[in-house]
């Protein structure tokens, strides 16, 4: 099935994918008007489905890395974008015949469609995690050997680096050194793959998912319902606090947000506190010590009265929130992906258990 | 006039190298060593003048970076210099004809001939400094306008880097922060340029010039002739100081051996205090406010006795010591050039004076 996303489109998915996003990311707004402008000078951007595609098909996902504080300073750019893809595609020695993001997330979700629209090349209705993750090997593309390298890195001022390491740890690295050196963001085409081992190593359709999900919000708005009530319904999520945000703690550290926030509970979680831990992301929701959603389930606060999602970081002091809890794809749930994207891996010393098993034992 | 060189010849290549290495470029003895092993293997190398090569033979020199503490506990290996070599090759579309040394300095000097060994390849008779300097943007070919960049640097682990930057400065950055996260030193091919390039960019016969340095301290020694006095008529130098070194202090920061050392005089010099100030190599002789020698003229430490220059890396309590100042290449006297590399650079608030001069003040 193809679809043909407009600047107009670019709405709901960037809401939605700001709701996949958890936090991270980087912020939607501007990645959906980086992309609404690029659109509406080069055209509509062909969104396609895996099975679309031939097996030999070579697919680049693009993105922006960096703490999405810096992101929010140094604007994103569609030239880097295409520079980096053009550098990848010398060293692969074959051209790209599809792009894709690599995490469902405010920024990066939105930015592939720039590259798409400039390059007028298709863009593949998946990514590598189905939410997004802080560290470039967090994706489930490790989980099956796909490496990140060969991998382009660019930035505006026109520096163009390549790193080949031997896993991808290295990878993140050294792209998270570079990056900071080229002044904390960096445009980044990684993670090359044929149409065969996409089907093995993303969440397909996670960008209508997430386009759904955005329609999902807007049309519970217009209709004056209940836009978290929606939000749950559209993502299959569970709501977890309701409460006014009353401290945030927030360092930029290695190219990394990381920090905490804590909530005072309003309504039904009056008298209750929340605490949330993000690096980017948010990684963390717990009460007292009773961990209510943990990663690699998506945790996403939203505004409690126009259900908007609100990243890591733009949480501030008075916000009124709802927290909500969704279940990752069940690919983050075994041993060896925990052992990626777990609580543990992030330095917080709990067990991982579902979300929805948490959400029943309240 | 071809040469060639084996395995034999590297003893006063890497002598000769060290002291043209003005205190850095890393420990010549394990850059003998690993040349002579590599030769024993493969056979000896060709040295030759740029005026035997044509105008459009593309020469690449090649190097390790990082600090000389560390280049001394991860010993030097030839693949990842080959490795950085064929991929630079593989960026440019074409073969090398020759390598060549980046500088005149104890690893720098000797490492090069494991790579020409190893492919067969000819090593040119000339460096890019005439002597040994930290910072990669700092060569006579950054002068002229020749980038370091493309350049492909890798690491005894696998990982293999390219770097394109904007100008010499940045490259500098970019390797720096790489070579850190490869455990605090890599292997480098870069400043990439034709033979014609060459000839403007480079101190001809320099590495020749190292061989009858370390040439005239052997003979000196073995016909019981005073070497300090060898090797100030060898290298055109003059006597600044004698001493014991009575204090070092010696930090690893950002990839650097950064540090100084006090000298108390001996004989003519007694009474008197001499200090050493580097940063991988020695850049600044002093007494008192007196200032004896700065970069870019060299500044070398030999032993009193037997002439062997030692490093910054080696200078420690209790060694006795002759400092010698030797005139840099004219080509560094420049303004642009000063301003590259001069004293200033390196935030010694001193201007410079040839050390010729400053000798004959005294």
């Amino acid at each position: 099935m193809m679809m043909l996303i407009d600047a107009n489109d670019m709405d709901a998915i960037a809401t939605g994918s700001a709701v996949y996003g958890t936090g991270g990311g980087g912020d939607p707004y501007i990645g959906k008007l980086l992309a609404q402008n690029t659109m509406r000078a080069h055209g509509p951007v062909q969104l396609v489905s895996l099975d679309e595609l031939a097996d030999d098909d070579l697919i680049v996902p693009l993105a922006m890395a960096g703490a999405p504080t810096v992101l929010l300073e140094k604007l994103a750019q569609t030239q880097p974008l295409v520079d980096a893809l053009r550098r990848l595609e010398q060293m692969l020695g074959r051209p790209a015949k599809a792009l894709m993001s690599i995490e469902v997330g405010g920024l990066n979700s939105t930015i592939p469609f720039c590259a798409a629209s400039a390059t007028g090349l298709p863009l593949v209705d998946a990514d590598t995690m189905g939410r997004a993750f802080p560290e470039i090997q967090m994706t489930l593309a490790t989980l099956v050997g796909i490496h990140a390298c060969p991998l382009a890195m660019t930035d505006e001022k026109g520096n163009v680096l390549t790193v080949q390491a031997v896993n991808n740890h290295f990878t993140e690295r050294f792209v998270r050194s570079i990056l900071m050196d080229m002044g904390g963001a960096t445009c980044v085409a990684l993670y090359a793959m044929t149409a065969a081992q996409a089907r093995t190593a993303t969440v397909p359709g996670s960008i209508s998912q997430a386009r759904r999900t955005g329609q999902a919000l807007f049309d519970a708005r217009a209709r004056h319902l209940d836009p978290v009530a929606a939000l749950l319904r559209a993502t299959g999520g569970f709501a977890l606090f309701a409460g006014k945000i009353v401290d945030v703690q927030r360092v930029v550290d290695a190219g990394f947000s990381r920090g905490q926030a804590r909530l005072d509970g309003l309504g039904d979680c009056a008298g209750q506190q929340l605490e949330l831990l993000f690096q980017n992301e948010f990684l963390l929701a717990r009460c007292a010590d009773a961990v209510r959603c943990a990663t690699p389930d998506l945790i996403v606060t939203v505004d409690l009265e126009t259900g908007e999602p609100i990243t890591a970081e733009q949480i501030r002091y008075g916000l009124r929130v709802a927290v909500l809890g969704i279940p990752c794809v069940p690919a983050w749930r075994t041993p060896a992906a925990l052992a990626l994207v777990g609580p543990q891996r992030f330095g917080y010393p709990v067990a991982y258990q579902p979300v929805e098993q948490l959400a029943a034992d309240l």
